[in-house]
Formats: structure tokens, C-alpha cells, sequence
């Protein structure tokens, strides 16, 4: 009876989960929809942005020059020379001596190289009173400083935030060029699985991770295929799996929780393709299965939910980030201190979930497979496969939930 | 000419903007939908979960005094009463000298106070070798461990993360009772600006709030409503505010970059409703107008994109999470060194941004105006109202984007 099967590092498991990718088409897609999407090809400025220098205060565009010297006592004194309207070019222009006033975000006109804002100023009749000094390319954004024409905005393989929406209208890229997002299938194994609203009889247990999982893929900008539930059994799991396999991009199966189920889910993926990892050095999250069939990744994840979703983190993210394209699908760390000692096998890669408090990192110990520390933890700590744990006072990078 | 208008706190502006927040009602709606909504109640554990001691690890459920002193030259030997298959309660007992096999996640059976994992044990026929001692309670999760009957699992206002959906799956909640989400209209007012799609001619600018505004507010669980781009004339503007008062549960205006404009947009608002505040000791983001209409909050944002989208983050994101209410709608943020000098002006509270590296903040200096700094920068620095600024060397706190 042979109880172990051979595991292989995270660091293969990663490799071997990047090289199944199967990478998503592009498509065009309107701007306001393609917040969390990733771009598939750079996008550059058209043009200069701004087109024309604009003023960044409500104030009076001038000549530098005449304003050297200008005090409380001795204020410049300048001829109004006309007032500039929202969006409308240059036409009036400044010349030395005169001024023209110009509202925030309004056309600086020729000759002005510089703006006095009216808190400086005052305004007799035609006459303008600037009493400070007012240095060149004050108060201005100049043509092209925010994106120069020809200048790289974003480059391919971003994934978009709200911000960066914003950068991409002011260069007017309605329309962007982005993966498409995969089409992710989950089936949950298990005898003892039973759905989220019934009550479990004894020996039974809801199936979180249709939720969990389906709430994962949301998150990483997929959209997730349900299939349900599914007994171990092998004639099911088989047709199940060839119907996802035909709907979706990827497939996640989770479950399989004893060796024969694992084994099985492992065969099964075999007869229509191959099986590259059966086992990580990961704890939690062990026995996992990398695979492929129909020529589309297929992972095995724990059935366990707080496995499955570390395994999902570690293993499915690279995965799903290969497929998009996204370019650093890296997590959010902060560096603190370990307020305790945690104890960690060598040769297998230990993520401990951690609260963070005051500046420190305190594990939750206690049973990995709890839901409870989910939720109350803020993220997790990596212990490389080459420490036999971790020291209170050592400095540790927290993955942020 | 008076040119400048009473400014309030940041602090006053915010309380101002959380005081005219409608409430929004509650509705139940799926678990698979409930990622990134409020919970407008309380959840708890209807039942012990999980509902039965289960097993940990694939083993020998036993009684663990059978083990004591176990080692590899004088093993524990156990007679094998029997498996457990998953999904089904127990059935058969554990007594002194025998032990039950039971798969992960498998019901741990009654008189069995320990299970021996695969790994120390061999099986011989019906008989069980243990090679070392099992401890009281090893490889088991007890009934209840997780979410004890009765036990408050998230609490009224939390925003829930996709881990809170596996928690809620846990406990059966399949359909969770959440705050709506508020629709937001949004209003870009301005002579100078053009449809995103479009070129500017010399003077525009393209529409750039009505995307950058709009991805924020989805990203903090809104539906915005866009009613386009409304050029600054009175009765234009009126119209456009009334209609997206009809539809709205609040509207955000953006522009009216001149004095002449802000103040047509707090009258419009004053005609239906009451302005609290015009003017904050921001920067960037002064001219902006904290306001009501037919009982909705209206928020004048500045114009430049770059200052709206500050504004919307001080002052528009606790007005929405008092709408949801959101419990504690917090940046996530980062202690971190500063690398350089930063001045401020005393009396006004300023957000600067700022690029990590290496564990320091740098400011990004140039103008506020920019859109490019908003992408090419980290978070921001506040530098409250009472401070002449930060010197290099002192500790901030960076408000990640």
C-alpha cells in the first residue's frame, strides 16, 4: 500500500502551471467596460496631451519679465488685454505690458510665459495689479506635458485600474484592445459535498468552493462556469469534465480528497490528455494535480477550501495570468516583524496565514483547514522550502490579502 | 471682484458629505453576486460547522492512549474495525485496540479521540502498525471548531472579499441580505470639453471624468449613470441635474473650472436644495462643493481629473460608504520613510503622490494637474492642514492606490 506519491517544489509546480496556458484572443472593447481588464497591446499618445498650454489656476497669463521686482509696494502694473473663454483657442495674444485673463484649465495665450493668479492680482477697470514676481512656465501645463505625442501611455499587459481608465480617455482610447477573459470551469467532487442552502446530514459538508473559488476567478477578471456537484464517481467525473472542457478555457476540479479519489481525478484527466504534476511540496495544498486535457489546462485542487484557495494563489493565479497576458500578476507584500516562532518542515513550502497588528505579523496557528482564519487573518507568510521555520524578530514579506 | 470663497477643513468637509448621505435599503440577493457588496446584517452560524469531528489527514482514527510510547522498534498494533467512506456519519465505533480508516475530510468515528496519519502507520492485513504516539485531539477538527452554532461569522457593514464568500457558503447563507447599491449620475460640465472618441480642437480637453469618475465608483460598488458632457449655460445645466435627480440616489458634478462656473453650478444647486460647503482647504481639490437637492447629496468635483479623482477619494468615498454603510471603508495603507523635502502650505491639507521604492516614499513633485503622475505613482502622502510640510527622513503614511 503505498501511501505517498511524489511531489514536486512550488517553484516547478509554477513553471509547470504557466506552461499549460493556452493564451486568450484579443478583443476591442469600449473603454468604460475595460476596468480589471488586461491590455494586449500598448497604447501610445496620438497626440501631444494637452494639445495647447493650459492654465492651471484662474489667473492672468503675462510676460515674466515685467513682473521682476513686483511687491506689495511697487505691484506690476499691466493692461488687461482680453479674456479667454473655455474651449476656445488662442486669438488674443500677450505681448509686453499686457495681460490677458485666463480661467483654470483655460488656453494660455501666444507670448504669455507665465500666469499670475488672481490672489495676487488686482483688477482696476483695465489696469491689472500683480504683486509678486511670477516666474516662467508658472501656473502652466505646456502642450504635451502630460503624454507628449508618440509617448508609451500604458504598455501591454497591464491590467487596468480606474486610474489608469483615465489616462487612456485623455488619449482618447474609447476603444481598447484587451485579452478576452477566460472562461473558467469549476466542478466540485465529493460524496460527502451537499449544496450551499441544504443542511448537512451527518459526514456531509456544503460545497464552498463552487463559491469560493467562482468569487477567486471574478476577482482575477474570469468568468466562472459552474458545474456543480459531482459523486466520485468515474463515469460522472469523466462526462462533466468533457462537457466543461468544451464550454470553458481552463477547468478547476476540486476534491478528490482521499488518494483513491486524487487518483482517479488524475486518471481521468490522463485518458484525454496528461497529468504533468501529481503532488506539490506546498503546505497547505499538497495534493494537487496539474494537468491537461483537450489540449486546456485542467487543475486538481484540494478539497479542502482554505487549500484550494492557497493552491488557487500560489498555483492557478500564474496560470490565469499566463492566459490573460497580465504582465505582474504579483501580490500586494508589506514587510513586518513575526511576533512568534512558527515551526515549518523542511523541504515543503509552508503559507501561514497571519493577523497583523501594530506593525507585526502574528500567525494563526491551529488547523489550516479552518474557514475562520480566512476571514480573520490579513494574509499570509511564506516559509521557503529550505527553512525549518521562521524566528520571532525576523523580518517577513506579508502576501496581503 | 472678490476672488476667493470661504474655504472649510478637510475634516468639516468630510463630515458635511457623510450628513447628507441617504441610506441605501437592504435586498437579498444571491451568494454567487454578494462579492464587493454590504452587508446590511449580521451573519451567524446556524449550526455547528462543521456539523461533525472530521478527519484532517488520510489515518487511523484511534484512541490515542492505545499509542503511548509507540516508536519505530515497538509499534502500537490496532486491529482495523473499518473504513469510513465519505459523506456518510459514523457507524462504527472506536474502542481500545481498534481503529477505523478515514479519509480527509472523513466523519471521525465516535470513541476515537485521535488519528495516526497514513505516514507513521502500515497496515497488515487487518492489523494496524503506529509507529509513534498520537496526541489527544492530532488530525482532527472538531465539531463546531470552525463556526460554533450561534457564533457571529461577518458583521453588519462589511464589504465582502471573495473570503467571505467562502465563510458564507460555509454557513449556508446562500442568499445574503446586502445595502443596494447606489446609482451615482455624473455630470461633466464644461465649453471645453469633447467626447472622449473625438480630437480636441485648440482649447478642449477631452471628457476624461466621466471615465475616470465612473471606474471609481464601480469600484467602490456603484452603478454610475453617465449623462455626458453639458456645456456651461444655466438652464442646460438645470435640466441635465433634475433628470439625473429623478434617476440617481446622488449625483457628482465635475467642472465648472472658473469662479463664474462654480458658482452658476452652487446656485443650480441651491435652488433645489441647500450648498453646506464651497470651497475645502484641499490640495488638490478646493474648489469643490458639498451640496444637496431633492433630499440627494450633489458633489461639485473640480474639473481637472487629476483633482476630482483626490476629491472623490477624500470626500466622495465616506459619502458612499455612509450610503452603503460601509463600516470602515479605510485606504489600505504603508508606513514608509519619506526620500525628500516636501513643502505645504500651512492651513491647507495636502495629498501628495508618491512612488515606492525601495521602502521609500518619493514625491512626485511637477504639477497637481498631471494625469500621468496619477498612473505612475504609487499612493498619496497627507500633509495635514497645521504642518509647513514633511522633511526627508520622517516616517508617512502612504495611502496605496
Amino acid at each position: 500500500m503505498t501511501l505517498f506519491f511524489r511531489t514536486i517544489s512550488v517553484e516547478e509546480a509554477i513553471r509547470a502551471s504557466r506552461s499549460i496556458a493556452v493564451r486568450m484572443p484579443s478583443e476591442i472593447i469600449p473603454l468604460s467596460e475595460a476596468c480589471g481588464r488586461v491590455l494586449d497591446s500598448g497604447i501610445t499618445a496620438g497626440a501631444d496631451i494637452p494639445s495647447f498650454s493650459r492654465s492651471t489656476m484662474d489667473g492672468f497669463a503675462l510676460v515674466t519679465a515685467d513682473t521682476i521686482g513686483a511687491s506689495e509696494s511697487l505691484p506690476a502694473m499691466l493692461r488687461l488685454a482680453g479674456r479667454m473663454g473655455m474651449g476656445s483657442g488662442a486669438g488674443i495674444g500677450v505681448s509686453p505690458g499686457r495681460c490677458v485673463y485666463v480661467p483654470t484649465g483655460g488656453a494660455v495665450p501666444e507670448g504669455a510665459d507665465g500666469l499670475a493668479m488672481v490672489e495676487i492680482c488686482e483688477q482696476l477697470g483695465d489696469q491689472v495689479l500683480v504683486r509678486k514676481p511670477v516666474a516662467n512656465g508658472e501656473n502652466i501645463m505646456t502642450r504635451g506635458e502630460d503624454f507628449p505625442a508618440g509617448s508609451m501611455v500604458l504598455t501591454k499587459g497591464t491590467r487596468l485600474t480606474h486610474r489608469d481608465i483615465g489616462a487612456l480617455a485623455a488619449v482618447g482610447a474609447a476603444r481598447v484592445p484587451v485579452t478576452r477573459q477566460p472562461v473558467v470551469g469549476i466542478i466540485s467532487t465529493g460524496n460527502e459535498l451537499v449544496p450551499v442552502p441544504d443542511i448537512p446530514a451527518p459526514g456531509q459538508v456544503r460545497d464552498i468552493n463552487s463559491y469560493l473559488i467562482g468569487a477567486f476567478l471574478v476577482n482575477r477578471g474570469c468568468i466562472p462556469e459552474y458545474s456543480g456537484i459531482v459523486r466520485d464517481d468515474r463515469a460522472a467525473l469523466r462526462t462533466v469534465l468533457t462537457r466543461a472542457l468544451e464550454r470553458c478555457d481552463a477547468v478547476l476540479l476540486s476534491g478528490g480528497s482521499s488518494k483513491d479519489d486524487r487518483d482517479m481525478t488524475a486518471e481521468i484527466i490522463r485518458e484525454s490528455g496528461e497529468v504533468l504534476v501529481h503532488g506539490i511540496s506546498i503546505s497547505p495544498g499538497k495534493p494537487t494535480i496539474i494537468g491537461r486535457a483537450g489540449g486546456k489546462p485542467v487543475i486538481g485542487l484540494p478539497g479542502h477550501p482554505a487549500s484550494a484557495y492557497i493552491v488557487a494563489l500560489v498555483i492557478v493565479r500564474p496560470l490565469l495570468a499566463e492566459m490573460t497576458g497580465e504582465r505582474d500578476p504579483g501580490f500586494p507584500v508589506r514587510t513586518l516583524t513575526l511576533a512568534e516562532n512558527v515551526p515549518s518542515a523542511r523541504g515543503r513550502e509552508d503559507y501561514i496565514r497571519v493577523r497583523i497588528h501594530g506593525g507585526k505579523a502574528y500567525p494563526e496557528f491551529g488547523k489550516s483547514g479552518l474557514i475562520n482564519t480566512l476571514i480573520r487573518s490579513d494574509g499570509l507568510i511564506r516559509i521557503p522550502a529550505g527553512k525549518e521555520g521562521l524566528e520571532e524578530g525576523e523580518c517577513v514579506e506579508v502576501i496581503l490579502w
